[in-house]
Formats: C-alpha cells, structure tokens, sequence
C-alpha cells in the first residue's frame, strides 16, 4: 500500500465559499478507480502552517500512476488546484 | 481522532546499523497509553527530502497532551528525537 497525502492552503480567506466550493470539487477524487480511503482533513499543527490534508491510499504504484493519469484527476489538478492553491506539500508513505 | 504525524530525516547514514537503533527505538511510543495505530513509514514522495515517518492517532486532545507529558515520550525527544534527527515536519490531521 502507498499512503498519498497532500496538504495545502487555499488562496481564498478562511471559512469563504470559495474554499468550500474546493472541497467539496475534490470529492471527484475519491470517485477514481483504485483511490482507497480517500479522505479530507484539517491540518491543526501549529508547527507546520498549511491548513488542509488529503489523505488517500492505493495497493501499488500502478493503481497510484493510473490515478495520476486519470482525467479527473488531471482536470481538477488543471482547473481547480494550480489557480486555488497558494502552497502545499506532498508526502508518500509505504511500511517501512 | 487526532491524526499525528511527524516525517523526518535521520542524520545517521541511510542503511546504517544506527539508523536501525533509532527505529527500532522509536517502538517505545507505540506503548504509551492513547497511542493508536502507530506506524512507522517510510516516506517515498520524490518532492519532499525527508526519509521516513511516524504517524499514531489519539481519541482526543487529551490524549495526545497525556503523550507529549508521558515520561517515556520525554526521553525518546530527549535521548534519540533531538540528537538524531537532521531535519522533520509535524502535520497533525483531525476531520474536517
């Protein structure tokens, strides 16, 4: 199993309908074939100033790069995450 | 659920018999009270330069204040966190 996560904040205020809209746009994510426990968290560390998480897991790099390669993916990654997101950092774990 | 996770990188040589001692070292967190689903990963996301990661859940707050007090989390910072590790990032997660 691969754990994908990306957390991130937004460019639009805090709490606006504009960030709303974006999560609740991303649950297409969760739709794609192969996504598994496809979550949508707050990031409440007050070490590390990023306001939001995605967490999802797939069972290989196959089903990870099939993802990847996937419109929908490709389509919110193009119309929703480059003009939203003001900066984010992904994080990817297997067993160790 | 608090969702805690802490990656970082080791100063120690990736491989190394030192590296080895500190993981397996790093079990001890898994015993303190309120600890959940306690993992260590390895973090293998080619965009961010930090090797592994712990993650562990609480119920709640206060479980995760009794941790972060609990003697034997105290010495892990103390004896092993501090002096071995180079670098790291604390991300916490809760629903959202």
């Amino acid at each position: 199993m691969i754990r994908h996560t990306v957390s991130f904040t937004l460019k639009h205020p805090a709490g606006s309908d504009a960030e709303r809209v974006f999560l609740e746009a991303a649950l297409v994510l969760a739709a794609i074939p192969g996504v598994q426990q496809f979550e949508r968290l707050r990031q409440v560390s007050a070490k590390t100033d990023l306001a939001f998480g995605f967490s999802m897991a797939f069972a290989d790099q196959a089903a990870y790069d099939a993802y990847n390669a996937h419109p929908d993916h490709v389509a919110f990654v193009r119309d929703r995450w480059v003009p939203e997101v003001e900066r984010f950092q992904e994080l990817d774990y297997i067993a160790l």
